[in-house]
């Protein structure tokens, strides 16, 4: 299991002052715990929602910088905004990112593909058109087949393609959760070659318990396929989690990875 | 979620002294609380591997007796002896039973589903034959498929057969936790009528941290179709990781079941 850290998000609360105040020892604190943490990607989302694309753009520029001078773990370059991405991209010098991401929307996705092909570069594929997220399996499977389409028109090979199922809250729709475990499924099924990604903690929002809630999602999510996790690699409760379900699914050899977690533990 | 409550068991410790000395109300205690922690069915077993097929006769005739003078929960009559089996499916006077269990192996097949057509009562199909357990999932469902077939023959109908996937430890082949949870998966889809039921500690069998690695197994294998655990009723974690895996995956309606045993605690 990849896991890609997602402290450096100006969604989150604080973030956005770092990356406006130019906060470079916070930024790279948050970067080096991740790092620490075992993150196989550190996601970069400078993204304040206000000014100009070129704002983004300058903030990406100025995170890969400094996130890059001091940790080597690749980056996700993380941003709605194909431009913001390729600044990120380029400031990355060749060394290895994730693209995070594109939708199966045309236009964004001739753009960043033309970005995964250009710059060799993994992307993350979300389940969803310009109609927004789909409520049903086949139709997030449909938007993945798009985007593998346009992935094969631009010479990138499935291996590159981190198909993001999404999801929404059950406390909304209570069958949300199946909803997504399913389109795991079904797209390891369809692209044995392409890997998944997802975020866990939308699963429980608006209830009460949402760690134990996110813990058994991804217990559920691994035995469904999951091969990437966006998530907090400093929640020890996500991270064994993992561990767990790794020695259940056949992932971890003799379960030497799961005792090794537990040493001094029991 | 189906709890067969497995507390009365002469394999575990202090149980056989129960059995063997009579002692009415160490049984009743064992009964009244399982029944009171919500179990849908109580599983007595009081083989006790020494004496007479006539000995577990006579225990399993006075354990149902006991029991069911002061607790309606349903009983599931639990031998390896069809003798046994029928002397408690008598002794239940008609009251509501599940006969576990048969495996496919003829003569033991042909007995038990007999008794099963007799006394209309559901029956736990193990996916094993003569030969043991088998390593694959292809012929853990072939098993089944031996069990269907009796059954279709005596006139059982299959939403009367409870599959028991069977779970060995992950410690000694990592393979074995995705064999069970597949073998469920694909029982859903052959048979989707009949339901499904498994113990699950074997799989932390020989590693530290057992509960959490249990835990965990209960979110998978719920998501994987388990319809019933065997399990002990009073273990809080596993209860409440059953409540979690059923606001996830689409069984509890706008989450109440989830909500309401979280009031208090959050």
């Amino acid at each position: 299991m990849i896991i890609i850290g997602e402290k450096i998000n100006t969604s989150l609360p604080g973030i956005k002052e770092i990356i406006e105040s130019r906060d470079t020892p916070a930024l790279l604190e948050l970067a080096t715990c991740q790092a620490a943490a075992g993150a196989g990607f550190i996601d970069v989302n400078v993204g304040t929602g206000v000014g100009s694309s070129l704002d983004e753009i300058f903030s990406m520029e100025w995170a890969v910088q400094v996130i890059q001078g001091q940790v080597d773990t690749p980056l996700c370059i993380d941003s709605a905004d194909p431009a913001v991405l390729e600044a990120g991209l380029k400031a990355r010098n060749g060394k290895p990112s994730l693209i995070n991401s594109t939708k199966a929307e045309e236009k964004n996705l001739k753009q960043v593909v033309s970005l995964a092909s250009d710059y060799q570069s993994p992307l993350v594929g979300l389940a969803m058109d310009e109609t927004g997220i789909p409520a049903t399996v086949e139709e997030r499977v449909r938007a993945c087949e798009k985007i593998a389409s346009a992935c094969d028109k631009h010479g990138v090979p499935l291996e590159n393609v981190y198909f993001d199922p999404l999801v929404l809250p059950v406390s909304t729709d209570v069958k949300q959760g199946l909803v997504t475990l399913n389109t795991l499924g079904v797209i390891k099924e369809k692209f044995p070659a392409a890997k998944t990604a997802m975020g866990l903690s939308n699963v429980s929002y608006g209830l009460p318990g949402r760690s134990m809630l996110n813990t058994a999602f991804l217990h559920m999510a691994i035995y469904a396929g999951l091969d990437a996790a966006i998530m907090d690699p400093l929640d020890k409760r996500l991270v064994s989690a993992i561990t767990v379900a790794e020695a259940l699914t056949g992932k971890d050899r003799y379960c030497r990875r799961y005792t090794k977690s537990l040493r001094g533990k029991h």
